[in-house]
């Protein structure tokens, strides 16, 4: 048993990728878990998995997560109220107005609902892909509203706190418009864009290079669940993207007219302003970006990126992120190393007296 | 002196920085290097770091590499044509088409002329950024028209081949559709995605996740020199970001309406689309991408990332790709290892009985 903030029994209602991930990272610290699902199955399944056990008559759980589709969270949360009147109640949908609207309108006793959102996932569900630490180190939203105070639902900040979660306080409309920004709108924009790839000739989409890869990566994400989502967050989502496509009008009306003036004048504001957006992304820790990237061959053989990464740890440089790029048909490989700028070019010199081949970054 | 296939002399024009790397690597396999630049700054600088030598009287080069922004790229092909009537020569703008139609109406000798595409480079520009092998295992496109045969113009493809890249053939006109779609339209669909950050409160920015670090990375990218891309392809671009704007249209319709029959189809088949095109994508070494990812916690000291890849290959684990993710504040990155499906699990229980904590993937 180790050190450990809640003290349980903690009930979780819905035994997919979340709950069971939350059961098992709790179980691993000793906390009484409570499962319920509304499939046999799932519910087998997960306590297979060892992330907690089945109700019991006369269970009291001081907690009670929510982990059902955004769709019937507001109605789940408001039966467990209803069922279980001394517990607090949290649920994990990634949109929050809509589940407390619905709430309200149900007449749920707010004072002991507070809905929060852990920003951890997996590309697969189920309790088959559960693991204890997909919360490690990740933001967990605590969406507030005027009926509770973050005192009162302390105890969801200790969940946060024992699954290794950094808690976040902002109030329901606020979290919704900012996972609108951050991830339902590069949601639709990753699909659109990815759209574009399903005619083309193979030997254009041979010419992928990493940034067609990075700009589409998300586009494999399951339509079913965030169609949920983007419904459930339609008004903040809808704003973004209308503004986005002002922005896109203007783009293709310069690209049509391209020689009347004003046209590129028009496309370059349009970049610089994509590069204002993108300095705003912390970085590491929380920094803003400010390396340099340096690249490097590496030989598409076992071991020797590892040998490459203990030399960059031999020379006592900081490696502040890693991306590795393929080219297709190619038998090497590229690591680009970020690492502060003045590390750049003493680094450059000594994998090169080492034998390494420095290269350039894609595109 | 490395085993190479052009003789040379190669006479470089434009000594930025594919020119000075294209004049680096030509330099490290011994073939004479002649290096123009309309600023003798640079060409200082250039003929300082050993990309070649300044032209001198009755040099007679075998090919000619026009190396200059593309809104000067035909009218520096021409005089080049003109200079050298024994010369091949090409060019390395990232558009194909306009420049070619900018030889025809210049009345050049195009049987003397194929222009060429490396799909290389890196973020910063100049001959201070080169490097001899940003080109090893890049897709090199050789945009042929019917002025002159592949055969006339084998010294071009012995150029990309000497410099350790893939030779790839298609019309002008092919090339820059390509083009287009996978670098220049994620190109303006990322600018314009991260110009909604712009105006974000911190708290907002602060949830942002891989996902939205991964489709507004290439955002960062110079408006000047994306300007003159995107005017000299603009019809192609437009085409496709008109195509984009549709589908754009209907997703945002549904979202304002989203109680409505048939609007949660239309997103989720906005989505699938993207789940159609996102898979044409190769992966590495030209395979459709069907990996299995293993997401381990990795604490940030250090050598853990090495330790992490030696212990993986002794393992006998053949790593296929790997991304490191980092959250805000966190003081633990994950790494993202890919693996053939059926060595995930097995992999996950060895890593775990060595220690190693097994997370989620992002989002």
């Amino acid at each position: 048993m180790t050190d450990r903030r809640l003290q349980g029994p903690v009930r979780i209602v819905g035994a997919g990728l979340l709950g069971a991930s939350i059961g098992l990272a709790l179980r691993e610290r000793g906390v009484d878990v409570i499962l319920a699902d509304s499939s046999p199955s799932n519910l087998t399944l997960a306590v297979d998995y060892g992330a907690g056990r089945r109700a019991a008559p006369g269970d009291q759980p001081e907690l009670i997560v929510v982990c059902v589709p955004p769709d019937v969270t507001a109605e789940t949360v408001a039966a467990e109220l209803g069922s279980y009147p001394d517990a607090l109640v949290t649920d994990v949908a990634s949109v929050k107005l809509a589940p407390l609207d619905e709430l309200r309108a149900l007449g749920a006793d707010l004072s002991r609902y507070l809905g929060s959102h852990p920003m951890a996932g997996r590309e697969r569900g189920g309790a088959v892909s559960a693991r204890a630490d997909i919360f490690v180190g990740r933001p967990w939203v605590l969406a507030g509203h005027d009926g509770i105070t973050y005192r009162r639902a302390a105890a969801i900040e200790d969940l946060a706190l024992d699954l290794g979660a950094i808690p976040i306080e902002m109030d329901a409309a606020a979290h919704d418009l900012s996972v609108a920004l951050v991830s339902h709108v590069p949601q639709v924009v990753a699909s659109l864009l990815a759209a574009r790839l399903r005619a083309a000739p193979d030997t254009a989409v041979g010419l992928a290079g990493q940034g067609l890869r990075d700009t589409t990566r998300i586009a494999s994400s399951a339509p079913e669940l965030w169609v949920q989502i983007l419904a459930a967050n339609a008004a903040p989502v809808s704003g973004i993207l209308a503004e986005l496509r002002d922005d896109l009008d203007i783009v293709i009306a310069a690209l049509d007219d391209v020689g009347a003036s004003g046209s590129r004048r028009a496309i370059a504001e349009a970049l610089a302003a994509g590069n204002t957006g993108v300095a705003r992304i912390p970085g590491k820790h929380g920094q803003a970006k400010h390396f340099a990237q340096l690249t490097v061959v590496v030989d598409d053989k076992p071991g020797e990126l590892a040998r490459l990464l203990t030399e960059i740890g031999e020379l006592g440089v900081n490696m502040e992120d890693l991306r590795l790029e393929h080219s297709p048909r190619a038998q090497v490989g590229m690591a680009e190393i970020s690492v502060l700028p003045e590390a750049e070019e003493p680094l450059a010199r000594a994998l090169e007296a080492r034998g390494w081949k420095i290269a350039g970054a894609s595109e």
